[in-house]
Formats: C-alpha cells, sequence, structure tokens
C-alpha cells in the first residue's frame, strides 16, 4: 500500500528489472522513469551509475522512487544506496517489501516453517559461492542442522556446486529439496525432489533462471499445500482494462495473472505487458479491441492470444482486425461467470 | 495491496493481535470480525479453536480472511492452518506479506545484508530455545559464521540465555548486536550494543517484549542509516479522518503513524486506535471533534491528547468539550504545511 502510494505521488522512478510486476500500470505519462534492470531489451545500468541517478534526481529536487523486485535490505543493494544519499545529505525513507525466499515457496506449497519441523529459516545467495573475493557461504554449517530451512537466491548454475558442498558437509541425500522457476507468476514451474536427486531433475525438466531453491523438511508439504498451480486458470496470463475489484478478485482467485492496463496505455502498461507472455485479453468492447491490437508486435504479444469478448461488438471487431482466437462469451454477470466459461470453453478446446 | 482488496470482499476475517496495524479501518461493520489474538482485552484463542473456527466460517459459505501479524509462513502456523483447509476440502490461497525480521531491522536503520559483509540471513525463533520438547535452534552452529546475520523473533525473555550460546559457541563477543522493541511504529526504541553487552543494556534502557533481535556486523551501520527514529515527529501516533494521499504522505514522512479512520468510526477502527497510546487527533471541524470526543475513554486515548485543529470552528469546539491540549492552526494549505507547523509548536512548547 504505502510503495504503491509513494509511487503515485513521485516525480521520478528508477526501476529495476525484477519490479515491474509489482508496478501500477496507470502511473501517469509525466512521471520520469528510468529502467536500469533488463527489461524488454534495456541493459542494466552499472551500481555506481544507478546511485549517482539517485542523488542526481534528489538534487534536483524530485520526489524519486527506488522500486527494487523484493526487499530492498535483503540482497538488493539497499543498504549501499542508502549510505550514499546520507553521504549527500539526502532524506529517504525505507519501505519494506515481501523478499522472493518467503514468497515464493508459499507459491509452490512449501510453507518455509512448520511447528515441529522446522526453527531456523536461512537465506543465502548462492551467487557468492563461486566468487573468489569477499566473504563465502558456510555450507558446511548449514549442512548440520536437520530442523532448518535453507533458501537460495539465484541459484540454477550453482545448484550442483551447492548441493556438493552440503552432501560433503554430511547432509542426509534424502533431505527434501526443490527448485522454483518464476515463482508467484503464472510462468511458475516447479521440481520437487531431494538433495540427491534435484539438479538431474531440474536438468530433466529443463528449469531455467530466474529460480530459488529450498532445501529443508518443510518441501514434503509441498504436493499437498499446492494451491498455486493446481488453480483452473493457472498459467494464464490476461490484460484486462480498469477491472472492478470484484471481477478482479474473480479472476485472479481462479489462478489468472491479470495485467491490469489504463486505456490510453502508458508506457509503464507496455513495459509490465512485455515481461511475460500474454496469453489472453478480456475485451468490453471495441475501443478497446482498437486500442490493444495497436499493441499486437509488443514484448509479451503473439498470434496465440485468445480475445475473450464480452460483446457481440468486441468479437465482431476482434475478427475483422484479424484476431485469431476469438471467443465470444455475450453478456458476463461477474468475475466468477468470466472465469468458469474460460475453463468450460478451454476444456472443450483440449478435448476436440 | 492484494491483501487490502481481498479484506474489502471478505465476509469474514479471522484476525490476530499483531495484524491489527495493518487492517484497514474503513472494513463495513457488517464483516464477521472475529478476533482470536490478544487485542485491546480479548483473551487469545488456542491454535485448534482458530482452526476449526476458519473451517467452519467456510463451510456456511462464507468467504475468510484469516489475517496475521507478518508473514503466514514465517513461523506463523498458517501450514497447520493450510493442511486443515486441504483435509477439509476448503480451497484457498497464501497471501505472502513483509515478516518482522525483515521489516524492523530496516526500521532501526539496520540492511540485513550488506555486499561484502553479509551472505547468510537467518531467522530464528528464539521461543523454542526454552522448550524440551521438539527441535532445538542450533546455537553453536550459528555461532561460527561472521558474515551471517542472526534475526530472533519473541527474544527479550531468553536473550540473555541465546547469547551465552552463542558465546560459549564461539561468538567473538564483540560481534554487534542489537534490540528492537516495537518495531516500525510510534513506540519504536532501540538499543544498538555488542553480543556481551546487549542484556545488560537492554536491561538498563528498560527495553520490553514485543520485540525482535538482531546479531551480526551490519548492525555497524545503524546510527548512520537509522532514518526512522530522527524523523521530526517520529513517536508521534495520530488519528486523522479521511485524509487525502498527499496529506497523508506529508505527515507519515515526517514521521507521524497516521490512524486513517472513517466517520462514523467502525468497530475496527475503535480496535486499530487502541493497540498503542495515541498522541493527537487532527481535526477539520466541529463534528470531527464531536465523533472523536466519544472516544475519550477508549484504549489508546489519554486526556494528554494533542487536538490539532485546522479551522477555528473546530479548536473553540476542542475548547468547548474540555480538551486540554489545543491548538488552533487555522487554514492548512497540505500535509507539509501541517508537519512544519506542529514540529515549530513542539519546539517552541519544549523550549517554554
Amino acid at each position: 500500500m504505502r510503495a504503491k502510494r509513494r509511487l503515485q505521488t513521485a516525480q521520478a522512478v528508477v526501476c529495476d528489472r525484477l519490479a515491474a510486476p509489482a508496478l501500477p500500470c496507470d502511473i501517469p505519462e509525466h512521471v520520469e522513469f528510468h529502467w536500469v534492470g533488463k527489461v524488454a531489451g534495456h541493459h542494466p545500468v552499472p551500481q555506481d551509475e544507478i546511485t549517482s541517478l539517485l542523488v542526481r534526481l534528489a538534487k534536483e529536487g524530485k520526489q524519486v522512487v527506488r522500486l527494487k523486485g523484493g526487499d530492498p535490505y535483503v540482497f538488493g543493494r539497499g543498504g549501499e544506496e542508502a549510505e550514499t544519499l546520507v553521504a549527500n545529505g539526502i532524506p529517504f525513507e525505507v519501505v519494506p517489501s515481501v523478499t522472493a525466499a518467503v514468497a515464493v515457496p508459499g507459491y509452490a506449497g512449501i510453507p518455509v516453517t512448520f511447528r515441529g519441523e522446522v526453527v531456523r529459516v536461512t537465506m543465502v545467495t548462492a551467487h557468492e559461492a563461486v566468487k573468489n573475493d569477499g566473504p563465502q557461504v558456510r555450507w558446511d554449517l548449514l549442512a548440520q542442522d536437520p530442523h532448518a530451512m535453507i533458501l537460495g537466491y539465484m541459484g540454477v548454475t550453482n545448484l550442483p556446486n551447492v548441493l556438493q558442498q552440503l552432501l560433503d558437509a554430511g547432509m542426509d541425500p534424502d533431505t527434501p529439496a526443490a527448485l522454483i522457476e518464476r515463482g508467484t507468476t503464472s510462468a511458475q514451474r516447479q521440481v520437487i525432489s531431494t538433495v540427491k536427486n534435484l539438479p538431474e531433475d531440474v536438468h530433466k525438466h529443463g528449469l531455467r533462471p530466474p529460480a530459488l531453491f529450498a532445501i529443508g523438511p518443510t518441501i514434503r508439504h509441498a504436493e499437498k499445500l499446492d494451491w498455486f498451480t493446481k488453480r483452473p486458470l493457472h498459467g494464464e496470463r490476461m490484460v484486462v482494462v480498469s477491472p472492478t475489484p470484484e471481477f478482479k478478485d474473480a479472476l485472479e482467485l481462479s489462478g489468472v495473472e491479470l495485467v491490469e492496463i489504463p486505456l490510453p496505455i502508458t508506457p509503464v502498461a507496455r513495459v509490465v505487458m512485455g515481461i511475460l507472455p500474454l496469453t489472453g485479453c478480456i475485451l468490453k468492447d471495441a475501443d478497446e479491441v482498437d486500442a490493444l491490437d495497436d499493441e499486437r508486435d509488443a514484448p509479451g504479444w503473439s498470434h496465440k492470444m485468445v480475445a475473450w469478448c464480452l460483446s457481440d461488438e468486441a468479437a465482431k471487431r476482434a475478427l475483422e482486425r484479424g484476431w485469431q482466437h476469438v471467443h465470444n462469451l455475450g453478456k458476463i454477470r461477474d468475475g466468477n461467470d468470466l472465469a468458469e466459461r474460460i475453463v468450460v470453453i478451454q476444456a472443450n478446446s483440449q478435448s476436440v
């Protein structure tokens, strides 16, 4: 909430690649935007340049939001940026956020603690494991406690190395272990395995970065507690124009990742739409079809996208515009109704 | 955002003591509320009764929100509740949240990681250290890594015991250590010390639960990066009726903890107002004075509260109603203006 309000009153935003899913698409066009992560073809900006940019914008008298993926202080280099602000006499506020190591396991059915099983949760960055300069993760110590969870950021490349170090230090090879790719998104995939078998299972399923790994006893709950990837519309990522809260809730609870955009489409909305492939649009009328059709060559879009039309007019225009997958759903009462209709149509299409 | 939306569409809410500061005060009166933590004189409800309550409400066909302090899966017993829902065939969604071990250190100027200093963050619950049944925290392992942070929940009573175990296992007695009481609130207090001296320093300053402890190298940044308790209006906790976002931002950025309530005052607003002592009200007109004056015997309220009046009419009514500390601020342009006036008046009062 606070982060969203600060964004609405900001004069400049400096934004990472990972932050974008948390970005409200209705940030006004006059707000000065700086993308400093790898977003849709932009190159990442070195840390010292980011810090200089923050200082420059603040000294120009602007209210600046530095938006990061996850929490700014959990492997987010927020401490370094804050120190530079202090050195330059620039007042600041830190808004804590949900870090991936907490959120992502929950979306894979893994409670990071469980009474009687785990009394310690450790977050590490597996990047450090292969560097020679600077402090190293003491995998030998982490290997020795069966009542603990280990949660690792950025772990795909280093995973075999990390697991071998844990095994060498005496960890039980049958300790549950998991890798979760693009956790919390429509593209989430996970592999549930053991310390011994995880590298092979990850290879078999072709999981790729960005991903988070988890090691420890509570992974045993994963299949039972997977509420996320089992939802009927999981995997769907749809654009919708200014939905009501009830409409949005119903679709989200059915498993759709909704990208909620305003018309006219803002530059921020274009970036957010392009972060992951879109699978469909929900279209109320011909104007919405026209506005969205203009985006068809943008990142995230493909000819496979489905037009879920909520009126004859919208369906007619989508066909005129050459959309290949048009479903005319007629008058839809609410989001639950829409979600049910989509599930039914998908089920029928698959059986044909 | 998602948590707030779910609350707005819920038919029943089951709520912990700690969750209340995150509660929107405008939850409608018709929503069925169950307080299961220690809130304003209510007794805490045992875990198995909470779980039964969730099942009963869901089986009555209600959309239920189970609201916890922090993240449901980080020492929050969310896993147990989720398993019971699965066993009863009740679909659910987990909304991750900011856990205290991440948020609270940041509000005390402590980045829980810092590049080149820390590659591991461990969250523990110090409660477990004194129990004889169930798994124990392996303090001996945690003591051996100087490039790690330890963050402990519920640690005041057990603190001397925990620190002694770390010292016995070889931790450097000069390792920085901190205790933070009621972190992120207007009542936040912190003691920055070392593993050797923390218990004595905590005793000297009289810190009490609820509190979180931190141990590790990044605490060295605390004084420099303390952006929170150094703000001019830190310690103020004020009630305000339906402020604009800009007004709210300006006061919050000055350090005020705002309790934003609707009129008429809802039952939820009463609970939230009573969680911590209030220091003032911001009053636009006589109606607001009348409505708030009716609450003067409620928890959180005292005769020391200041009426910050934004009109002659409000000031006149506050005096008529017997308020002892009334400041007539006249016409206030915006939140920044109000925050500055409050700072100036406080400074003058202190110097008299």
